[in-house]
């Protein structure tokens, strides 16, 4: 049985890739900072990515064949307000898992997440491909740029086996509310119960966003381990944009009663993840078969009925 | 006066920049991480650049208008030896000043110093210009890479006045014997003193270098703070190669006694610096008027002088 080593395990999609891989006949390690582990059945340990040394002790201990680092500051909230900290953290914390890999003799594939963020925006007429043009516009994606040309680097001169993904917008149950499918689909949630007045506070609604199922996107991650390349990077996505508004009135749809929507103009940063920025996944379904698999409205069914389950 | 802050200050360059900018009317303001300053009649913290707290206080206290960031961990042997740390300081270090820079007040110009380690090598059959291919295979090169693109954010983003330098080879008398020059000079002189054997230890001599004075290079950094651009990046260079063998036969003869060659194998890493690698300062000269004076013969001589006044 593979050992499969999991950075960020406890983030909603570290998570659902923990219980696919297992799925798939791994044995999970995971890495996260929490005291434990909000899943009962793996090997789980409380560590800071950027302690080189507890890293490589780790690395030691368990001899992971597939590292899929995935933790890292991604909430541009966050990185406002503690810039230094998350370059740190996405930065030297990447680096360190190299370096680990670098020393270690288990010949590792290393899965390294970055982001739809790594591309200029806005793009072309056409969904970007991963040959378009890399100039970042916010922290988190520069960040993540940064790492994945560190990265390259430890691929041409020391060999590694580091495969990236450029990751568009995400969603599914179970994902954090300060995400706007989640958002929303937990107000209509809350309104439907009786806990809100039938009101949705919203941000933009006018964008088409690239969204894809977190449940496709860890397959896909799981087939790039599989069946990728080194040193390649894959855009995982959906190819197409999505409506707000679309999600909008089908989320709203839900609740017999009517429900006004409230434009509020602090939630636009937040919910105008990659507006506009469509992927191109040719390249990751030519070499692994993948392809999403899970509707939108399937998606926004099941995070809406996550939140009737999860209301407190 | 305006007040210049130099990282770095107790290096070969930052002590010949410091004095340069004092002559310029300048006050001084040095940071590095030894106790004390070298210079005796400047304004010298003693820090960590990655502390950024530290950091914010220092600029708070000193207000500078220039900010000219050599510190880094140039040394590839030591990157070879402590990678996570020496990528922490680079790293870290420029950005804890990027956003320090960013939360003050003073609209200061930073010069930041990046390296001809950056291009790819080999380049092609003319010198290199800024537009050539940025690919590095070197800890050195790529770790300022990623702070050049780092860098470039923050002057897009949040319109920092950061300009780059992609600068070349430089030596200089003063300048420490694990740099090619300085070590031949020092064993010449050795030599000459009677305190060596008449052996000459060398590595690679078949190479052309672009080696540039230390003295012309403060004059750049000092000239494009001055009447440089905001985001440019420019190579300092003397834009021709030297010949290794042309510098040994330089410095051998300045001994009466034959000095015989001895090739050792593990010297040819430290001094194959930027082998082949030749750049072209046109940018450079044509918005700061900046050409280097100083002809490689009284470099030679003067890092010759230097070493027979300094050897213990």
């Amino acid at each position: 049985m593979s050992v499969a080593l999991i950075t960020g395990v406890n983030g909603f999609v570290g998570r659902l890739l923990a219980k696919s891989l297992s799925a798939h006949n791994r044995k999970i390690v995971g890495i996260d900072i929490q005291a434990k582990s909000v899943l009962p059945d793996i090997q789980y340990y409380k560590a800071d990515i950027c302690d080189i040394d507890i890293m490589a002790d780790i690395f030691g201990k368990t001899q992971p064949q597939e590292i899929y680092h995935l933790a890292a500051v991604s909430s541009p909230s966050y990185f406002h307000t503690e810039p230094f900290n998350s370059f740190r953290i996405n930065l030297m914390g990447s680096i360190s898992l190299f370096e680990v890999m670098k020393k270690s003799a288990c010949n590792s594939v290393m899965l390294a997440v970055g982001s739809a963020k790594q591309y200029q925006e806005p793009a072309g007429a056409d969904p970007v491909t991963e040959s378009g043009i890399l100039n970042p516009s916010g922290y988190y994606g520069v960040s993540k740029y940064a790492v994945e040309m560190i990265g390259r680097y430890y691929v041409q001169q020391h060999n590694l086996d580091i495969r990236f993904t450029r990751s568009f917008n995400h969603t599914g149950p179970g994902q954090a509310d300060n995400f706007v499918c989640s958002d929303w689909a937990r107000q209509v949630a809350l309104i439907a119960s009786g806990m809100q007045k039938p009101e949705i506070s919203v941000g933009n609604t006018k964008a088409a966003i690239d969204f894809t199922d977190a449940r496709d996107v860890i397959e896909a991650y799981r087939l790039i381990v599989q069946n990728g390349r080194k040193g390649e990077a894959y855009n995982v996505c959906n190819g197409k944009g999505i409506d707000l508004k679309y999600i909008l009135d089908y989320l709203t749809k839900k609740c017999p009663s009517k429900i006004s929507i409230c434009v509020k103009q602090e939630k636009f940063d937040v919910n105008a993840a990659n507006a506009g920025l469509i992927g191109n996944y040719d390249k990751l379904h030519k070499e692994t078969g993948w392809s999403p698999q899970i509707p939108i409205e399937k998606t926004l069914d099941d995070i809406y009925a996550w939140w009737i389950n999860n209301l407190t």
